[in-house]
């Protein structure tokens, strides 16, 4: 499939195929794909929760204002951004570049170590938050345009009540959780909606030239 | 160009070619490629700054660690994530989806609209601010694969003093500034450099089969 083309044509669509499943093997190679986001200084903070079985779909779809893509969707993705990722993380992303000999010293580890820690703040602070949310949201165009790649269909979802999903799913609070993305097959009949409004670019770009 | 492959090959590159320049067109068919991310409610909340007048860039090197990437890359583009997107662009929403028939009466319009206020909050509100780093990182991500099918490459920077940026050009306080990306050609005689850690898909993928 043609690149420009198929994020031309990506849809958020309505009308999912019910009670088809997504293989196994398709959806890890979906997260695998989507995984190779970028992120700030490697640090990947992002997790999923992949939700295919029905009556845990029915349970998301309750927290979801009763939408029924959330349960005709063959699978929905909680996507999760975890602003600990810079604890997680950091120490390995640092001995990955050592291995690789992007660091080549104690003094240089250092460097990126502190570099990290300020650009990032405290654990809880809104710039912590802020560096989780934009790299799970990353991760979740690059899932959502991988995803055409291998002939399934995407909705990103933001209606639903985040305390709901929090208990149902048991995601702790001190996670969050940007959104729900339900992963499946245009239903046979139907065709994505005329596309609605977008803002002409020359309202949002300014150019410095 | 395929997609698949694409993805998968796309990489943060450290070495610009210097002095080329890209053609307006193309970064205006960049730019159009990308404001096709989704949106929550398809409200949109991103702006753009593309920084490729070799001064500014400077300008912009001098605020990025002197990261050289910052001056070599044939443009910058500083993303901006607004939080006033609600504000801006909800009303054009709701009039494109009654345009559409997707909205029927006045009624169900006053809903969209009480849903958008309630899932968004107020305009200083941390949900507020997710809300447009979210989606600015969808448009991000869009335009990083984009890229790539118009022969460019790119690389998201975080290494930035965002006092300096928004003083430099002249971005508001109420406006969050989730990364910068520079856009460009790989330099002549570079690849790209090994790529580093990624996490197993297991260790931050929950099943719920």
């Amino acid at each position: 499939m043609d690149l420009i083309q198929s994020i031309k044509e990506r849809r958020s669509i309505n009308f999912f195929e019910p009670d088809v499943e997504i293989p196994d093997e398709k959806i890890n190679e979906l997260i695998s794909i989507a995984n190779l986001a970028p992120s700030s200084f490697n640090l990947q903070p992002w997790k999923v929760i992949v939700v295919k079985e029905k009556k845990r779909k029915k349970a998301l779809r309750r927290c979801a204002f009763d939408q029924p893509k959330a349960e005709e969707a063959s699978a929905v993705f909680i996507i999760i951004a975890d602003p600990e990722g810079v604890e997680l993380n950091r120490e390995r992303v640092l001995d990955s570049w050592a291995e690789l000999g992007y660091i080549k010293n104690d003094q240089q580890r250092l460097m990126y170590q502190g570099m990290m820690n300020k650009l990032y703040g405290e654990k809880d602070s809104l710039t912590r938050k802020i560096f989780a949310v934009k790299n799970a949201s990353l991760f979740a165009m690059n899932l959502m345009n991988a995803a055409r790649g291998l002939g399934l269909e995407t909705h990103p979802m933001d209606g639903f009540e985040v305390a709901c999903v929090r208990k149902e799913f048991d995601i702790p609070d001190d996670k969050i959780i940007p959104m729900l993305i339900a992963v499946g097959y245009l239903k046979k009949g139907k065709s994505a909606l005329p596309r609605a409004f977008r803002r002409d670019i020359e309202e949002f770009t300014r150019r410095e030239y």
